[in-house]
């Protein structure tokens, strides 16, 4: 007897819907052969029927009301490419789970703001959410850190999550562009989201990072604990003077357990120009993966599009065919610590940029700010004078967050600086 | 009531052996969280019982024949990682589908010779075979391509799969040093099997490809049909002008499905210096895995080595530990195809090199041999003279190999070439 199809409920005909429509139809047999048994689509929903697509959707039925569409009786799999952390995606969701349906997402914001709820629902109910689209796109990161690294104990992830903040920055730096001229060519290109914020914000990424520490460490998702600063601040001086020492700018996010708790960042930082994250370009993503048994493991992949969301979203159905039941974070949601939310401390080398008064001893003063924060220099270049102004660069040892914070601040008091000091940590990779 | 521990009988006490007892010592919290249930060892095998290794073993039944450890009642999953591709290793793997278990290996020689058989075997008898450890190491690549791309069909897969080679080449490239030296230094520092023709001959790099292959392709193990080149004839002389013209080389393994049929490659190749798999320095391995709905996925980490060995066998231990059950190449072994091996004719570029007798036309005698047999030129340079001799690079464009085979062949009969040409291919990554 052939075994039963399962049976797909998809909520959202946007790029990504599409997507999935086109790989069902175009790998019926594939994947039949893959998951063991047929895999299909029975019904749709989204806010436009009328609108035309590039998919033949005659075969489904269809619901304007995802809520519905998740209660339907010939739907096994509730699939919800909607977006949107509230409203329809969360009802929707919601209903999916207490009608007895699994749940495949690509929501990052749905899971980072709700996602422990979902998960002690999911799991009273005995079902299961799967979200590796909703994570740096067709990279199949959840699943590497979940299940191909589940012996390790992991002591950092990091990534850049956001293409699109990784295409304005990597621009910048090829063209020698103002951060202003290439955020409004993205928006022209139609890289940004309706609130752009979301990208050069950091929150997109902040919402990947908290999903992903979570996984990590075992802990409830904690996105409101993540220090997230975008990239709106990043100079094109920066980028010019960084690349001039061999670093690259990235809005890189870093998840680590420490002795204090749970440090969660997303924000700009240099990196090591020749390491996987400085070579990094344009849209693409890295997720980089540390485990005490494994060392390091860096993934690469397209992170975002139609073609390798539908993929991360459909290697999550076909797993759910093939009968894969794993809890929503990788252990039991009533397992999940809570965890405490360090203020970073760990200590990092950093990028201090400044523009000192041409006047005699400003520089000593500046170094005497550092020694009094117990911050030694590792390297330090004085760039030309524009005018009556110098500009000065400080790499430093390794120093703690707030130890660079003490000393930036106590430069203002010295009176040698034209304007404020600029602070980039440099992330080791 | 607690769930059931899963009982592995571990078979080989070598590095890898005590890493993974180690694992399961120091993380048996954490894996009995994640897996839902305790992972213990029950049993242990190796050829000597008194030798001194660094792990508390006493807690674990010994047994001197790893037949008799894979029969016993109180174990689960027979773990191999003893190596061999015959004797023991076969015997006991085959033991252990018999009695009733599943088996995790690290044996890619084994499984590039037996894999289909052993396949054939586990899936008769309702059996389980996991080896992600068999390929690259502590990157979880099998589960990336049987899983997480499962969606896709895959396109091309590539990796640098041998550690020991892609030391010596980088090495090579970067002290200056030619091939014999870097070979003895690579002996000297333990970095060389006992026959060290399956590291430099391309046979064990081969044997990870076969099965790569195998998964991505649904088609029987086909380690016979690999075209096997090792690095032993890389001159650092190449080395240094591929790196001229902004390449790097690489012992790369290729398989592609192709209308004539599967091409499997493990030869060295020149890949762009600026890509990641140029960027590859030392013992790391990478897998790049092209599939049709993601596009290019890169996978990068530790390719050997006690920890993300272990890492490897245990997240396939979890696995079954949590109730995943997958074919052993991810579709029925029945249905694999038997695959038509095609020798190479996907074309690509070539690097050529060759030593010109100094007269005049020997240049456009060559040239001329290239245009014959189709093949037009991308670049040319041709390097100061040594006494009456002088050293050509040609570039070409996209050429089949054939065709450059039967041009280099040409070259001879020009009478203009003091010593053999060396082709190189560029593959396109």
């Amino acid at each position: 007897m052939p075994a039963a199809p399962l049976r797909i409920g998809l909520a959202g005909l946007g790029t990504v819907g599409i997507g999935i429509v086109q790989i069902v139809q175009r790998h019926a047999d594939l994947i039949a052969t893959r998951a063991g048994r047929p895999v299909i689509i029975t019904a749709v929903s989204a806010r436009d029927r009328k609108k035309n697509r590039d998919a033949d959707l005659s075969a489904y039925a269809w619901e304007a009301d995802p809520v519905t569409l998740a209660q339907r009786p010939d739907v096994d799999v509730f699939v919800e490419v909607m977006g949107g952390h509230d409203g329809p995606a969360k009802a929707a969701t919601e209903a999916a789970l207490v009608a007895g349906k699994d749940v495949v997402t690509a929501n990052k914001a749905l899971l980072a703001h709700h996602g422990q709820a979902l998960a002690e629902a999911a799991e009273t109910l005995g079902r299961v959410i799967r979200f590796e689209a909703a994570v740096a796109g067709g990279i199949p990161v959840i699943k590497a850190l979940t299940e191909g690294l589940a012996a390790n104990r992991i002591k950092r992830v990091m990534g850049v999550m956001n293409g699109t903040c990784n295409y304005i920055l990597t621009r910048m730096q090829s063209a020698g562009l103002p951060y202003d001229t290439v955020f409004e060519e993205a928006r022209q290109l139609g890289y940004l989201e309706a609130d752009p914020t979301l990208d050069v914000g950091g929150i997109d990424a902040g919402h990947k990072l908290s999903l992903l520490a979570a996984i990590a460490f075992g802990t409830k998702v904690s996105f409101d604990a993540v220090e997230l600063e975008g990239i709106g601040n990043v100079s094109i001086d920066d980028i010019r003077l960084a690349q001039d020492m061999g670093y690259r700018i990235k809005l890189l996010g870093v998840a680590q357990m420490t002795g204090r708790g749970l440090e969660q960042r997303m924000t700009p930082c240099l990196v090591p120009a020749d390491s996987p994250l400085g070579q990094l370009q344009g849209g693409t993503n890295m997720v980089v993966l540390e485990g005490d048994a494994v060392g390091q493991i860096v993934l690469r992949g397209p992170g975002a599009g139609m073609g390798p969301t539908a993929s991360a979203v459909m290697g999550d159905v076909i797993d759910l065919a093939r009968g894969l039941r794993l809890p929503t974070f990788g252990i039991p949601a009533n397992q999940l610590a809570t965890p405490i939310a360090a203020r970073s401390a760990t200590p990092a080398p950093y990028y201090l940029r400044m523009t000192l008064l041409d006047k005699p001893g400003a520089l000593a003063k500046i170094a005497t700010c550092l020694g009094e924060a117990g911050i030694s220099i590792d390297q330090m270049r004085q760039y030309g004078h524009v005018g009556i102004h110098a500009t000065v660069l400080i790499v430093t040892h390794k120093a703690a967050p707030d130890d660079i914070a003490h000393a930036t601040a106590g430069f203002a008091a010295t009176g040698v600086l034209v304007d404020a000091p600029v602070a980039i940590r440099i992330e080791e990779v």
